[in-house]
């Protein structure tokens, strides 16, 4: 988008209290608001950058929307993903030019944009949604954004698995992503990129769960958190309210199958698998000192190998 | 990259206690540690997500590295950049195919090639860096991961402005930002994203002050803070400790010079505005009144404007 | 404790790099760190606030610990519980002098000690723990406090309740706090406070539903984040690292057993009761619509009650 | 306050939406909201930790407040204090039964109600308060509370300095609390413990640097945030919202005038005291390696002693 408005383009509009107003701009049209109206016309052809006013003397300022403001600000039918949740996937699942991601659900496409403009020209985002007028929100926004080219949008649920094989990254934006790991999996490249977002902490464990009974390794979960300030040099200070919570993001990597090897786990099974290591070596210990004590016509002591479960 | 590593890719090692480690693949070579080596001859030709072993069988996952692998392991001579930083900054400057963007200071190239993967393959990074070292560290960080053809990279300093104009967004990670606003505005176009990082509120309270005496708008002061948890599903619960802090990050938007209509402006300016209006309409109402009393030759009351700075 | 150091009491030293000692003096006695010793007797009898030296000529500040020091460096057999939570757990449960307080486990009194200082001199605390080990070292820090006369320790377990009824405030530090709450209820007189703390999210939805299921009311759930800055004026900012978490805290108070109107309790429960009077209402109005139908002699259409569980 | 509510008591409502209201209880009168009222003779002589219901049958919860309900309902004429704030003052002053405590300026008494319940009954807390309908009110919900006997209220300025001294702390809540510097030093005893209270960093900034150029040792600022839960155990996930910023906290110490020994100041200063130390040693090696060049006849190199700032 050049700072010269073109007819089609969507224009942010930002009143002197903070509201943000997204329009699409075309011939003739207003832009009607309780303090009054602008006219399209005074948008298309002229630099963006400016503060236009209506015919009642209430300036707004008109911008180019930034990713974070078609994310914010466009129609929805669904819950909002937030930009910085979308920000962090996009780094996270390694998303860039040339690369493809299979995402469900598409819901209202906040998700789906940036996952596009991250992909976009060479690239592809393949998006599966269940819901009819989720579905035709959808495609709405990303025509408007003229970012239809580069997604293909599936009206399908998803229990039957994706149609794509050897994809770059796979993200579940489900109620419940645990049922579609195998999907999921089947759907990735080696080494691919997993990610899911889900709101409560019951999920998570399901998730978490899931993804550690499954080939996936390298899992990571985390939670963005957006402090702002208030920007007044003089008497500088956090603002007063934040968000508390958005999601809980949880991302994992493929792995090949049946590679039993899973000492690199996190945690939990990393503890297992050390449990595991230091008792076979007391194992191959105790038996030598059996054989030794054999020799000897000793009986060895009682094995105690009971440890805290934490 | 594909599935499959070849001669020259990045690869990523994971160990089983979770130390990460990028090599670079050269036939007849190996990596070492102190558990053993792998030879970069067992990883070209074949397929990623794979545990590997050294000779003395201690297991290393093999993945693709993230980007945010690559910034936060890459070599570097300077102050990390984080990647939850970096993810949001090319969020909110509306970075993707084909945008134009200025950085200064390049460091270690760990936000360029951020940059680099966001607006390749028709756009490009123009990236200033002044110290040698730097500098070649950061040619040489974006050759091995073949981001080096989307950047332009200068050994100089911008005390003379920047070379470029008419660019979508500029990024300053300096010392003193605010000393080169006006630079970063003759080379925006307009309505362009400025964004900039600075680690305290002293630097902060500074380049604030200098965003508002120049023609910019839509300012905003954030921190994003990532809080990891502990990948065990039966006892699951965030990591005993975090990042408390890696930068304040500042956004803002070029607009019109000579624009006057500060009242979109946030907090600060925009009161300012609206007590001045208020006050025009009480200056009115009492010339009105004086009017109306000099007519019955009565003395208005002394006015008292002065009302508390908060 | 006044300004002068007197034998017996306890003593924090501060070292250059940020180190804390306790020392409890006694005459004729010596510290010793790496960098050399302190002799008690230039304490003793002494003003506080003043920088000691080893014979070294390494310099140690020398202050009368506070809560907060006495809560963090006491020797201790358990896990640590923050002064942010406990500070936190005294306010939440409305303890001040004259307040009876039960605690369940003890471990090394670090609670107790706060708790001990808030209801001191006319109230108490009883306290239980059924480890030897950890109940030997909580007297033994309380004595060294000389707080110990306002503490009942109990080396039992508390499978079968409490010795006490009608205390103000119940608070259980248990890996199971969700078997106790009958007995936390029974002790409690009507109106009063009931606390617990628990490190993971799975062991929080065990004693949200307990609290739920059982005659408590105004529950909250509550995690408690300190943010420490750095104390370098021109440079200003956060720490780098900080604690990501400790524990979550849950807070409820005893009600009316038998009392059937859950209406303002939280959340779930209020939406459930929102939800059946809903029903209700819609029920009444069915009904009154067939008994009109039905008097037209047409049938009244299908129930459908259902809705999305969120 | 026991499990019977008596005349004079201040009483708990909380409503099925959370709403949460203070009443103080006298015969014959009554608590209106627009659901209805309730008769405070209904609660008087009769237990709390009941539903009570209005004549219209809408129920409330009757309970007794807790501090944080004190401190968070109580009316006022100023800025509230969070309660988080003020249980974390109290455990960082280290205050209990028998302490001596000043404040400046009292608000409407949210903190010294606190503070009051926390040394009393045989400490006190000093309240300074220069204007007279903060002071009105602080007396009046000290009063309501019982808890006027603990406190000394002044309706003075402090600019001539306080009238105690000896105190085991002083606290600060004032716009420019580096004022008073001076005068909370003369009011501590040694050792003494020093907070404040401020919103902005630019605050915090001249209040830092005000206790490092004073005799106070142990500087500590820290943010106190709290993250609510909804506390529906099947979905169980962070509220939505949170209060992104109350106040920074500044502790200290006072510590001996004429201290030179600044060596256990944090971060700058420390730096700096090591930075002496190691050039002190570098000068005596030149020294002793001068002496032994000199002896031999050969010149000693040019010192450089320049290091980076930082």
């Amino acid at each position: 988008m050049s700072a010269v408005a073109k007819e089609g383009d969507v224009v942010l509009l930002v009143s002197p209290d903070g509201k943000r107003y997204l329009i699409r701009l075309k011939p003739a049209e207003e832009w009607h608001c309780h303090k009054g109206c602008i006219r399209h016309d005074d948008l298309i052809g002229r630099p963006l950058g400016r503060t236009m006013h209506t015919q009642h003397g209430y300036a707004m300022l008109a911008l180019e929307p930034s990713t974070h403001d078609l994310i914010h600000e466009l129609p929805r039918t669904t819950q909002i993903i937030y930009s910085k949740d979308a920000a962090q996937i996009v780094m996270r699942l390694s998303l860039y030019p040339g690369r493809t991601v299979v995402e469900a659900g598409t819901g209202s496409a906040g998700l789906t944009l940036m996952l596009a403009r991250s992909v976009m020209p060479s690239g592809r985002v393949y998006s599966y949604e269940t819901r009819p007028e989720s579905f035709d929100m959808a495609r709405s926004n990303l025509e408007d954004l003229g970012l239809l080219p580069h997604v293909t949008l599936y009206n399908e649920d998803i229990t039957g698995g994706f149609h794509e094989t050897d994809v770059d990254a796979v993200f579940l934006d489900l109620r419940e992503p645990w049922l579609f790991l195998n999907h999921a999996w089947a759907a990735l490249k080696g080494s691919g990129f997993f990610g899911s977002l889900i709101p409560t902490v019951n999920q998570a464990e399901q998730l978490v769960a899931g993804l550690q009974a499954l080939p996936y390794g390298d899992i990571h979960m985390e939670e963005i958190i957006i402090r702002p300030w208030k920007t007044v040099a003089a008497r500088l200070r956090p603002a007063d309210r934040m968000i508390a919570h958005s999601a809980f993001l949880i991302f994992a990597r493929k792995i090949e199958a049946g590679d039993e090897s899973l000492s690199w786990m996190p945690d939990k099974k990393r503890r297992a698998y050390r449990g595991k290591q230091a008792m076979a070596e007391r194992e191959a210990e105790r038996e030598a000192e059996a054989l030794r004590l054999e020799a000897l016509d000793i009986l060895p002591p009682l094995a105690d190998d009971q440890h805290d479960a934490e």
